[in-house]
């Protein structure tokens, strides 16, 4: 079993992920909100490139059965039902709901990952639970960092630390699965910032500019360490908890 | 003053490093080696960015004054005088001569990173050298790192953490330098592998894929901190020890 991580889509062609498991993470924020709508009852994200794609999808839904949501510049969309914090995708917002979901970078990683022969969403809140579902896979693991615009992102590189941590808990010493470069540096530093992932997110570029929005409350959300232990799959355009 | 390092070319816009000082490295091997020849006496060192263009550029040299040197997948070029072992850039064999080296990834950063306002060349060999000098340039710095074809490389990203924590050293705690997130995490993994930097190289897909080859021999030469406190710069094509 082998795991490479990969800083962003830059340069990540799409056939080093066939045959392989992918996920997808963006931290900050679209795969903890994710994560968050399933946890909460949410029936399925599905995510859309662009305000317009999601419009489109959105008119083929039946009225009252979904929520149009995402950011641009980490704020909401006009007209749009939920921007991009976790906090907005409470049960009493999301239970029974169908999420469209837009964001700058993270939906478009999701939709990156198309290639593998399984697409999992990652975050910090379902690390450890996304890392038993990828080793059951028991195929080669891709996993694909967001980034911020392209630019190395501390917090999802952590974050999927988290998940090769996981990974490797499963298998014997000496049998472990071979790393990458980047997975060897991502297993590193969720170790050396375990105990304060709210803290690492707050120092990085992303985080300190949402504390700058005003959204700075997303960042403990973002940061629970296994507070939210599903498997989000996605699967012909749609992200639901059924592998 | 702020510090931003990226991982590999890609993505990297030209004008991103204007008026900045550059810090160009590629560990295994060729800042390692351009850093051993100048410190043993070569009078300056060439980057070509091929074979053709290094032959070129030695045809307009007094014969007897030069040496083509360089490698492509790993191996010394046919023709050449000296492949990319440090081992081989003895006093005896480079002192007064100027070294025309092409290589795979590293002479391409170095030459990528010409519209910077200084360029200097970086290894763990020089760390803390070239850390001094690049803080009394007093402009923002740049640390680009050759990576691997493109994919993060580990050896790499530890040098620049060794750069990085060199500049912190000479600021006052609070007034230190603004990093981007990757400074962070490299000065991070630096700290964490300081004391084993052979072991760290010999865990890298680069470093590994030398030992293959039979030049293992070549990784502590590369992973000596500090053990060649010259600072080599790159102006007009050539990079020699004069600012």
């Amino acid at each position: 079993m082998r795991i490479d991580v990969y800083p962003s889509l830059l340069g990540l062609e799409p056939t080093r992920l066939e045959g392989r498991t992918a996920i997808a993470i963006d931290v900050l924020r679209a795969t903890s909100v994710i994560v968050t709508a399933l946890a909460n009852g949410a029936e399925a994200v599905l995510p859309a490139l662009t305000p317009e794609e999601a419009r489109e999808v959105a008119a083929g839904l039946p009225p009252g059965r979904f929520l149009l949501a995402g950011e641009r510049e980490s704020r909401l969309i006009p007209g749009f039902d939920l921007a991009n914090s976790p906090r907005e995708y409470t049960a009493g917002r999301v239970a029974g709901r169908v999420i469209v979901l837009t964001t700058t970078n993270g939906t478009r990683a999701i939709r990156a990952c198309e290639p593998a022969s399984a697409v999992l969403v990652g975050s910090f809140l379902n690390a450890g639970a996304v890392a038993r579902a990828a080793a059951g896979e028991q195929k080669p693991v891709a996993i694909v960092c967001a980034a911020t615009r392209g630019e190395f992102d501390l917090g999802d590189v952590a974050a999927a630390g988290a998940i090769v941590a996981g990974i490797r808990r499963g298998f014997a010493p000496g049998a472990e699965p071979e790393l990458n470069d980047l997975a060897r540096a991502a297993h590193d530093l969720f170790d050396l910032h375990r105990k304060r992932l709210g803290e690492l997110l707050a120092g990085t570029r992303h985080g300190g500019g949402l504390e700058r929005l005003g959204l700075g409350g997303d960042l403990p959300r973002c940061a629970a360490l296994d507070s939210r232990p599903v498997v989000p799959w996605y699967r012909q355009g749609r992200i639901t908890l059924v592998p």
